[in-house]
């Protein structure tokens, strides 16, 4: 069985033969002095919404699929992003989370894909109990600026590879890529919040998640605010658990975002509210507005929460 | 021109290569003593969404598309399962439909796919005038258990090949790929109240159905009865048909599920109401619950039936 | 980099090898006197659904995606087409614009595609800045007839490449594939009244359009009629676009059909109001009932135009 490192590097050396040769994606790669491959999806790079859905399904390490698909019009009009995987735990858990802060040399990156696992420092890699030894590493960064080498070479170290063998994904949020990017979240900020609060993961077998599309914003920081209410205020997440009831209905009501006392207001007005320090903001914000969940041993059907179209309109409207 | 077999053998190779190689789809390939290929899709394994869409796409022997879509919200919430194909008869009537009851060593399954045209047991091969003589057989099975060696051979032996040639693909109806290829029979059930109604399935030309993938159900029996009622109550279908308006405008009210006597309760409580019998209950009830009517040749569209969310609501939230 | 004529012979080549070989799609390849291939999509073919998608596709030469969804029940039942690109002036105007009218040996045909690039007759390839010469041409005409011998040369001809070095796809608009690929034209009728308008294509980077598929119509006339009212009055354009939002905010009240005189009737009656003369209809008609721009500098949100269910319900229903 390929690891998701591998499984990724199949996807980006289709994506880079694309680039090269047939289809004409608005992406570039480049070949740091290293030997780090970056591939520009929406840095210096204009990027798109075909090359954005490859960065997502290559965020998943490829065990999962993302779709373009017509929004709901009484949510938000245009385009919706879904999301559909067999492997939650590994695709979203193991690689999609970003949950590695990459800095140096005055550069900032939210850190993503199956690089983690193979760099292994966060605690999720041993709560899920995996890891993985590999030669190549693939990973998507979230920032406004391309990787200087000293960060390529640092993050090679920490995933012991050979720079030649790193490939980096990047574009910033405020980019039609980066956007499509965060808002394939969906069910990984659902999974992410019911592990915060304690469920087993390894019940989980399928999710499959939807969120509006953002009108792209003009900058990263109010490109993170409109991603994240598509996720809060729009996305709807169902997903196929084994295991009991009671369990579910206890923690249901808390796994989506309406949970939060936070709930309710655009990001951008909750960020300003905490003084502009992200570690004010209830972490319990972060999850889809509605989750569904299947129990797949006792048929039941939760639903939980719900979607705000009056929040996602004053968020994607305002400037 | 490939025949049915050959054409969902290649999608059972590809399937194969997958599941040994690259994917992770919860899904195993195991080798019968006779030599038969089981690959088990919901039985022992635990499936998943996309092995449940290959599923489907290899009961219509490749001549369809399979694909998850965003449900409509006010029908029910989550996924839907879209069908599409321009080969109706051929992919719906000579492979999926599930025209053969697998029985034997305290075995039972429902059988469809591509094997019963080689097997050619049932009249409906006359009514279309198609059979097919082949070296490889495809066979998809409905049921609870793995098929024992001896079914398998007998399955072999009436589609006149070796066992060593035979593909069955199975899962249980209590599962995410059984619900799946279940749900993707939407424009199959139409076109077999429509062939049982006395018309000529040689005027549909091309097909496209939708209906929304209920919670997987504990047990097969409430199983059946959810994904029955995601066809009758919630599937919609279209067809484009050559030939007069007159029969269509005749015939049509009597297509969708709402013209049969049972229509309006959950299907398990008509299945109870019926003594659990089966053969008590309406054969005229099994089809989608809106069918749409295109008729090439003169340009009119019919449109008959109704969805009914409150009876889905009913059968997806009671145990 | 492949040419447009490159990237759509690919496509061509692949879909003649699932015609000869894999798939069943009521299409044929036939060869000319001259040499000359035609791929009959639906005029003596009786085509279908997935070979009106493909031929959609090649129209854009192979930069955009066409994809069937359900489609919004509020507006019209049944199945959708959306179409998807991140190179909307060369998809879109430099190949899909329906710019060149075949005539010739009592034949007419809307000559579509990227062999228009290479012929470079019409004045849009000087606005865009785009001709190419090619080995190889590659044309969608829509028409009623298959092409004569001789139109098939002079086609060749004006294309600069060998009879035997030219490819055309052709259907009648009243047949699946031919409805189908008019239909996926939201985007493009988008951009062309827009660059009618006076603004800069060069500004849009990707464009994402859905619209309802229309009942097919009994002959070409009514076919004509009513894949230009799904597009008029149920069609959704979003384009994402760069520059200052004043220009938006002057121009956007301009772009959809809505803002036509002639709005608010099925094509059919304001085509016989014109006296059947179609330089007598407003050619500013011609766009998508809804238009979302995305200012990808500013952030800012647009919204102009309506859907109009009513018109389509007169329109699709009508003989």
């Amino acid at each position: 069985m390929l690891s998701l490192n591998e499984l990724a590097l199949h996807r980006c050396e289709l994506l880079t033969e694309h680039l090269t040769q047939r289809m004409r994606l608005h992406a570039g790669v480049l070949r740091m002095d290293c030997g780090a491959r970056v591939i520009d999806c929406g840095v210096k790079a204009s990027g798109g919404l075909e090359v954005g859905r490859q960065l997502a399904e290559i965020c998943l390490a490829d065990l999962g699929r993302v779709k373009f698909v017509p929004g709901d019009a009484h949510l938000w009009p245009g385009l919706a992003v879904a999301v559909q995987t067999d492997q939650p735990v590994a695709a979203c858990m193991a690689s999609q989370y970003a949950g590695w802060q990459i800095t140096g040399e005055k550069f900032f990156a939210m850190g993503s894909g199956p690089m983690r696992a193979a760099a292994g420092k966060e605690k999720i890699y041993d709560h899920i109990g995996y890891r993985e030894t590999t030669a190549h590493a693939v990973g998507v960064l979230e920032t406004g600026k391309l990787p200087p080498d000293g960060v390529c070479r640092q993050i090679a170290a920490d995933c012991k590879v050979e720079p030649a063998s790193l490939t980096l994904l990047v574009a910033r949020t405020a980019s039609i890529a980066g956007s499509v990017q965060v808002v394939a979240r969906t069910v990984e900020t659902a999974l992410h919040k019911m592990h915060e609060l304690g469920f087993d993961l390894s019940r989980v077998q399928s999710g499959y998640g939807v969120a509006p599309l953002p009108p792209i914003a003009k900058d990263d920081l109010a490109g993170i605010g409109r991603t994240n209410d598509a996720v809060l205020y729009g996305g709807e997440v169902t997903l196929w658990v084994r295991g009991d009831d009671t369990s579910l209905a206890t923690l249901g009501p808390s796994i989506p975002a309406s949970s939060s006392k936070d709930y309710g207001e655009p990001f951008a007005a909750i960020f300003d509210r905490a003084g502009k320090d992200f570690y004010k903001i209830d972490p319990l914000l972060f999850s889809p507005g509605v989750v569904n969940l299947v129990n797949l041993d006792s048929g039941t059907f939760h639903r939980f929460g719900q979607l705000r179209p009056d929040v996602l309109k004053k968020s994607f409207t305002s400037s």
